[in-house]
């Protein structure tokens, strides 16, 4: 999805920045990559260029979890059980929400396996998201998708379904006419 | 290392089956390749087909632990640690090992961060293997590679280095000096 995003928006006029994990996924010539590799790494650099971009669309599947302790050696086996754990990362784009300026918007994806739309919703009040794309685990590794786009109070401003390119370009339009035209105006 | 010992076998007449985790690799055509996810479904696979086969090359790095627990549904972030508890998974290697018959025999590998060589005889005797092919981490994702191979008390038979390629073909090699003539001689 983020390199369908990128690539709609590009098309569509925008200067377009992508912060990406390694990913097997061709970006368009036309955008800025930012290749990073932790969770922590994506803040980062999200949080940087997020300064001089009018918005952010968090469509990355940044680790939730990371290892309390790395070890630089080889673990060996010993018989037994291994409890690993684990953290809490950064919140990218809740980080992102809780830093926009006047006139600054911020989308958000959730993907969720139980009570999607309740779930969403709670994440884009939590997140400060302008928007919040609610998907699900079929979208991972497919061709297409099928979101429910929603805005506050639960309310469902666009059902889309297609390949990736097409809800990513019908996306690009509601984000484009919701805040894109309104802040324009405003 | 997995493709370049099957292209290296295939080349030298050998019939090769390849028990195969979802990695990235381009097989030769001229071998069977049996894919599997799980190191449970390697061992099953690798087990069945080891019925049939002369010797088998163990140059897989399956998972070592697994979850004891699996969820079919998303885990919510709640604010707290995770706790992750691993149980060790099957070792293939060691299972053929076990149920070699007379003539077959086993390589198995070894990749060790600290006390190489030491750890690796240790893996042979405890994995009944033939032969043991020790490298390090700096064969993981490089094209070449730098291995020692070592038999019983510690000897090694072998230091080879080179492209993965040049080193299977040795490998090869000293397997077919070692093992295979022995056993067509015995």
């Amino acid at each position: 999805m983020g390199a369908a995003l990128a690539s709609a928006a590009a098309s569509r006029g925008h200067e377009v920045v992508v912060v990406s994990g390694p990913v097997q996924v061709q970006y368009p010539d036309s955008v800025t990559v930012i290749p990073v590799v932790t969770t922590d790494e994506m803040l980062a650099a999200a949080c940087e260029q997020f300064e001089s971009c009018d918005g952010a669309i968090g469509a990355a599947a940044p680790c939730d979890y990371q290892p309390r302790q790395m070890k630089t050696e080889k673990i060996s086996k010993t018989g037994d059980t291994l409890k690993l754990e684990l953290i809490e990362t950064a919140d990218v784009i809740a980080t992102l929400g809780q830093r926009k300026r006047k006139g600054q918007w911020v989308v958000g994806f959730a993907l969720e396996t139980e009570d999607r739309r309740f779930r969403s919703i709670v994440k884009l009040e939590q997140k400060h998201c302008d928007l919040m794309v609610s998907n699900g685990p079929e979208a991972i590794d497919s061709d297409d998708n099928h979101v429910e786009l929603l805005v506050g109070e639960g309310e469902v401003l666009a059902s889309l379904q297609g390949t990736k390119e097409q809800v990513a370009i019908d996306l690009l339009a509601a984000i484009e006419n919701r805040l894109i035209e309104k802040h324009l105006i405003g």
